[in-house]
């Protein structure tokens, strides 16, 4: 049961090709130029090393950005859900990878019914022997019979302390089991560490990738001793990727955060090969409240996620953002916005932020004076399951 | 632009009258019989004082549980947004005040056009003579005439700091400004402090509403000695309404997490005079991942808003939630659930936590061997603007 459209709800009816002042508040606004920056800087890294890039799509949810990232070099994207995965292939996007486990029949089934349809190339990932065999079982049930009809990672915990299966003779039993599998292929390793991704200095994420590396290693050399050929080390982060890519070992970077960066990745110490990275996605809030020495906008936490902390004031200037609740946050400075003046904000974490939203805003020329180009949905908001 | 139904994204078809097994994780879902005895004790609770109930809507979002407290004697309910009112007032709630500022006239013309149409009785809060003077503009350019179409509080800041106009001469002068507009009529008084709902002591709760009722005592003295009727102070929350209650001051209490209970709210002592409000509002979630130390399953902080902490584990008893992610959280504990085993959470806090979903699956006869009943669907979920 999806919520049927409003008209009366459409804030962003009429709104392309008019100016930036026209955007009503809050909204989620990419600046177009920026991003584009972003997604070339990132194509040009991967092209110049022969390194495939497949971008995680759980930050953006938006075919249409999918579909950018693939016309720029992206061999795929990747997912975390089935929900996403069916929304964005419902859109067109033809090759998706959800680099999670899934165990639950019923979500199994309805990727086996995708993969019989046909149009689009997934690939999943597992990390216990039920997992692979719920997978092989949903595939026969939908009717699915042809040979590797299906691409399957094994996820080993590279540190993280997460998901994945431990490195080594656990992830090669699981390699085995995959193999055993007419309809599935295996495809790889997936090595991905989340926390690191985080980590300020350079030193911290450049130790932290090497120990996944040695898990990797060690656990390839293992598959490949056993007479398994392992195709491809897929993982990485925007905080990361320069360490995995440097390794030699991964074979394809799933970095999503860079094509819109937040305040959270931009703390990081930058790496020197890293591309330089800038803010392309913001929110756009209204003063609608003033005191003697506070502002307060009219976004809250339900419009930009503060699990990595608050948002930065990104214009005007030198304002700090706090008391943030549901619907509002407090703004305090020296030079205080007035009643009706536009601040934007950075969010703190674009992945949960864009799931806040229907509609992401795409801006040409700027935030000062720009105009509206394209209104992008965010077609796997709310895909949950 | 909202997005279009999509048959392959709709986990929850053909889900009413089945068993609770049958909920697709992560989902929000609703324990109807706990729900309508939270309902119930409010209800009584105001009606044994003689005070109007008027819940925020902020909380479910929801047009069919709107109505649902409205047949149980609330007079109508509140909302923070304008975006919000219209998506209710579309299912038809007949009765709904905005509790906050709007000072963009474009959001006003959208409240002036409503108002225009009928059907609905809106009402708005009101901190500054550039928000009356706006809101009256928008009637007019509506073409809205006729005295007093819509009722207008002045909002005092009674401690909290975020909006308000400051108690005394500055809400006089607001009180004045809305009497000048021939289409407004002044309501009284918007006095709520949302901080101290979620102090952890009764002491601590009740000095603080003692404070804001000297605020509200003040104020509405001042008013009526300048020759203008208060007719109500409106206010109150599920942490502190019956302090509110107690002072005789406030006519209408707007608390709205006491219909779902969330963990937050649970962490307050009670106070002696409180109904005893239960957890009714769940995410039902299931492991995907198992490790020795370690459970992990499907239901991240896109599923369930951390901003007042991590969600309680529920059922199985005995485990801690950390380690939150996007799409993942940990468990940890003696007696750890195994692959496949469904986890039951209580939300940390539950406004934020339903503006995640589009979908509240409605359970009849408990979460172990209940049944589906309905399905309530998030109405003004994404309602921003």
């Amino acid at each position: 049961m999806n919520a049927a459209p409003d008209p009366s709800r459409d804030r962003f009816a009429g709104l392309v090709g008019q100016g930036v002042a026209a955007i009503d508040t809050p909204a989620l606004v990419i600046d177009l130029d920026t991003m584009e920056r972003n997604l070339h800087r990132m194509a040009d890294f991967c092209r110049a090393r022969g390194l495939r890039l497949r971008p995680h799509a759980k930050m953006h949810k938006c075919a249409d950005l999918a579909k950018l990232q693939m016309q720029h070099g992206a061999v795929g994207v990747c997912v975390q859900k089935i929900g996403e995965a069916l929304a964005l292939a419902a859109q067109g996007v033809s090759d998706i990878y959800i680099s999670n486990e899934v165990i639950d029949p019923h979500k199994l089934a309805r990727l086996a019914h995708a993969v019989r349809a046909g149009g689009t190339r997934f690939a999943i990932a597992v990390d216990s022997a039920l997992g692979v065999q719920r997978l092989a079982d949903a595939l026969a049930h939908a009717g699915v019979a042809h040979p590797q009809a299906i691409d399957v990672f094994v996820e080993i915990d590279v540190g993280h302390g997460r998901c994945g299966a431990a490195p080594g003779e656990a992830a090669l039993a699981l390699a085995r089991a995959v193999q055993a599998q007419r309809t599935l292929r295996f495809t790889g390793l997936q090595a991905y560490h989340g926390s690191a991704q985080h980590r300020r200095s350079v030193a911290e994420r450049r130790d932290t990738i090497a120990q996944a590396a040695q898990a990797v290693a060690q656990t390839k050399a293992l598959i490949e001793a056993a007479g398994i050929a392992v195709p491809l080390v897929t993982g990485a982060g925007t905080g990361t990727f320069v360490h995995e890519a440097a390794s030699g070992l991964w074979g394809e970077l799933q970095a999503g955060s860079y094509l819109f960066m937040d305040a959270d990745y931009a703390a990081n110490t930058a790496d020197a090969d890293a591309p330089a990275f800038e803010h392309a996605l913001f929110v756009k809030a209204q003063v609608m409240s003033r005191a003697a020495e506070l502002a307060v906008i009219d976004a809250g936490h339900k419009s930009h996620a503060i699990d990595s902390g608050p948002p930065r004031v990104w214009q005007p200037e030198g304002l700090d953002c706090g008391g943030i609740s549901d619907e509002h946050a407090v703004l305090r400075g020296a030079h205080l916005p007035t009643l009706g003046d536009t601040v934007w904000l950075i969010p703190g974490h674009c992945d949960p932020t864009v799931n806040l939203h229907d509609v992401m805003v795409g801006v040409r020329g700027g935030l000062v004076s720009g105009r509206v180009e394209r209104l992008l949905r965010v077609d796997a908001r709310g895909a949950l399951g």
